[in-house]
């Protein structure tokens, strides 16, 4: 009782400490950083602290359906012992909830979704670093002096706290997501142009992808990898020498040794043993930028958006997953740091309009029906491109045993379930016409460019899509679009500013709150 | 410099004195409360503090792309002048995250995730506030002794605090979401048993809709009605008698005067100029449950969830704004009482499967096309079955006026864009096969109840659902599914206490960071 007695006397000493500090600070009119400080935060103790290490973890094309999803693909899904797995970002202390539209489309893009994540300005779909200027119809920036262009939070930390800057992605270091951090052009398809800012962006480590089309689209310009070299960035491409990476070899590019379609990282669901991870790539970020005045690191795993295009759910969820890893190595680095790293996760917009839950299935779903999934779409792409390559006459009955091998699907009735059977690996009747179906249009030379055809295929191989569409649908996942959609995207920070990232706002401010984090002007 | 200075001074005493007095509090083995109190608030000042007035507003299948849907039809969808309208409870300083399966699915039912948030842990779907003990396949609760049976906030807050409690409802009082704050039983379909226990609840004011089955499911019972005058409830059911309504007058029910589906209030949509709306009932509430001991009241949104199901955007859109409305009286009321209230705004599952953006339109979103329907998918159907009733020979000819007056499809080619008019109101070819065929199937005495019927109408009037596909994909909106997902839900709170509801946390949470900010045991 006595030492209740005594915790509440030094509860409310410490209450008037707080009430006589905070009210005498406001009357001798204070600078608005230290009203600030002392008003936003949870503890006036942290709110002095400026992050000097800082991770933007953008997994493009990841709302909460495909975190979600990832958790009940980890869980259990048993009767009476329903589990999710908890991802290591969820359980930061700081959620909040970004709204993605850009100037163009409440379906935005990620050329400018990125820019607002990296620059705080809404752009046009399609445009990277550049402010909206004149019409949209044109979609062109002219007489833009580049003096003007506002900076990005990479390139301000670079040249205002002379911190060492990364950018790590799964797809291309010229795609729309990387490029938002330290290129300027109108148009996302200026591959060449964007490689060459990168070459003078002067930041010291690029890893993951390739370059995309690096002698530019008519593939008459200089090598970008030699304008790399010559700009001084040393530049490796084996596992041996990306993990020999350290700090002393100065600008350095770690090529990924391993590439699937179009200059990216295999899928991880694709990777063999011993091959480079996105979370090794952190790793060796780590390493090659680590020095006293601190550094700022964006990793984007691309292809959770590349799969959510594709609907392929297990090719989206393995993706989530493998950027969990990658999470966790920074995680492991706040922990030896832990008064100066901040830690962000986020998105910048869904893709695919990914549901866990859909029409035939109800209130059912069956998460471990993805399990005899082995390959992603691309993979499977590949696989069939062969057969077809070596057999042009393939029938349908020579692909269903490669059907089955990966994705588990059978065409038999061995249970006498009938042709309808519910959530289980048997394909109904239906199913199989329109395997069959998608089929005959794999093998077709061209497929009419109809509404009809975008619907069922989306622009990708008619049997690959129609497989994963009904893998899916027997899960319970369910996809509304080949596209992005306009759904908020969560939000996760841990660490030094990290309460900044509470609330309800829109994706330019996650810039701005980046900027009071790390105390940029 | 000087003032900087001072105010650097001034700071450091505070960190000071705070450090010092959280060491002590520590040292000297405090209460777990108090230390509880310290370390996870804001601010000391405000832990100290209860809620004492509780808003609980539970949107039934609201999600984020329901309320980011609101927000874009409230919006300006013009490029270079994209603007999403702000609904009041976005602004509010806490955000969360909560995940919504139940112990039977990842995609739950209104009943268990109801009970997870009134009583803190997880059941049967369809079960309302009873643990899941046994065999999940019986869903039969035997030999459960009232007394055991764990409270609801809503029932401990009476009981402990002497609170009074109110429910309000869209749908009606005995269904899950309002069920599952005063009732237990095994199955949310026990109707008259839930009234029966709502005559008993002692509760102070329910408001909203009817009772479902009042004389049980053979229409053999004494009318639930009865029972509840008998019990001491006033029963009032005209607005001029509503709107008298005040503290004096004892437990109250308050019954809206306009009825539509299953006995509920009619859709936002379909309000006449004068009707109640379920702001009227929050205000009422208010007027009829303030004393000083304090309450707790629970709105609930019921036909956002039923507008979901029926896959009817601009119905789910109108039905947000109106809760919107409603949250805003209790913004008001806390505006008088900024120290002692806390209102939360969230909802207990995603319906539909939604989505900002579907396959045929990609990247483009024109909400704007919802502005041309007028009523609800109901309010249609009704609609149709006169029209039936008056001329059993209808041809789909007769209906299209009526189709082009309230939903503003047109067939016909005015302007010569072809059959395939991208986001306008003009139906393609094939749109009008798919609401002939939809007629068709309206007008047969039975549809086959297979896979297909199921997944192009849900159970719905075929007619009145292919309306609203076909309107809501040319706006960009995507549908999965006929029932409840899986997606998290976020969660939004302001005033005493808020601060416990950010992060990301299971429903079941909710309940318990309640029993905190109201100080409960």
């Amino acid at each position: 009782m006595f030492k209740r007695f005594l915790s509440s006397l030094l509860l409310i000493v410490t209450i008037v400490a707080i009430v006589m500090g905070g009210s005498l600070i406001y009357s001798t009119n204070p600078s608005p950083e230290l009203v600030e400080a002392v008003s936003n935060t949870s503890s006036v103790n942290e709110a002095r602290k400026v992050a000097k290490y800082i991770f933007m973890f953008i997994g493009d094309g990841m709302a909460a359906a495909q975190v979600n999803s990832a958790q009940i693909y980890g869980g259990s899904n048993k009767p009476n012992n329903m589990k999710l797995d908890v991802l290591n970002f969820q359980n930061f202390e700081a959620v909040g909830y970004q709204t993605t539209h850009d100037s163009t489309s409440f379906a935005p893009d990620s050329a400018s979704t990125a820019t607002a994540l990296s620059s705080g300005y809404k752009t046009w779909s399609g445009t990277i670093g550049l402010k909206p200027t004149g019409d949209i119809s044109g979609n062109e920036v002219e007489n833009v002096d580049l003096k003007d262009i506002p900076k990005t939070i990479a390139e301000k930390l670079k040249e205002e706290k002379g911190m060492k800057i990364g950018i790590i992605s799964t797809v291309t270091m010229n795609h729309a997501t990387p490029a938002a951090y330290y290129a300027h052009v109108p148009s996302r398809n200026d591959y060449y142009e964007i490689a060459m800012q990168m070459a003078d962006s002067n930041f010291d480590f690029f890893g993951g992808g390739t370059i995309n089309k690096p002698k530019g689209n008519n593939n008459d310009q200089k090598d970008a990898y030699e304008v790399l070299k010559e700009k001084g960035y040393k530049i490796v491409n084996t596992k041996e020498d990306i993990l020999a990476l350290d700090n002393k070899q100065g600008k350095v590019y770690a090529v990924t040794p391993v590439v699937q379609d179009s200059g990216s990282m295999p899928y991880a669901i694709d990777n063999k043993e011993g091959d480079l991870t996105l979370a090794d790539f952190v790793k060796k970020g780590i390493d090659v930028l680590d020095n006293e005045k601190g550094f700022f690191m964006m990793v984007e795993s691309g292809k959770i958006d590349w799969a959510g295009h594709a609907n392929d759910a297990k090719t989206n969820i393995m993706e989530v997953l493998a950027f969990e890893d990658a999470v966790q190595v920074a995680i492991d680095f706040a922990k030896k740091h832990p008064e100066e790293t901040l830690i962000i996760v986020t998105g910048d917009h869904e893709t695919g309009g990914m549901s866990i839950g859909q029409a035939t299935t109800g209130y059912d779903v069956a998460f471990e029906i993805l399990e005899n999934q082995k390959m992603s779409y691309v993979a499977f792409d590949e696989l069939l491109d062969e057969m077809i390559k070596k057999n042009p006459k393939l029938k349908f009955e020579d692909v269903m045993p490669i059907i089955t091998e990966n994705f588990g699907l059978k065409n038999e009735y061995e249970d006498g379930e009938g042709d309808n059977p519910y959530m289980t690996l048997e394909l109904s009747n239906s199913e199989v016409e329109r395997l069959k179906r998608a089929f005959d249009d794999t093998m077709k030379e061209e497929l009419p460019k109809d509404e009809e055809s975008y619907r069922l295929y989306g622009g990708y191989n008619p049997l690959s899509v129609t497989l994963t569409h009904i893998l899916n649908n027997k899960a319970g996942i369910g996809w509304t679009s080949y596209a992005h959609t306009g759904i908020p995207v969560p939000v996760y920070a841990t660490g030094v500013g990290a309460e900044l990232f509470n609330g309800a706002y829109d994706n330019t401010e996650i810039y701005h709150k980046l900027v009071t984090a790390t105390g940029l002007k």
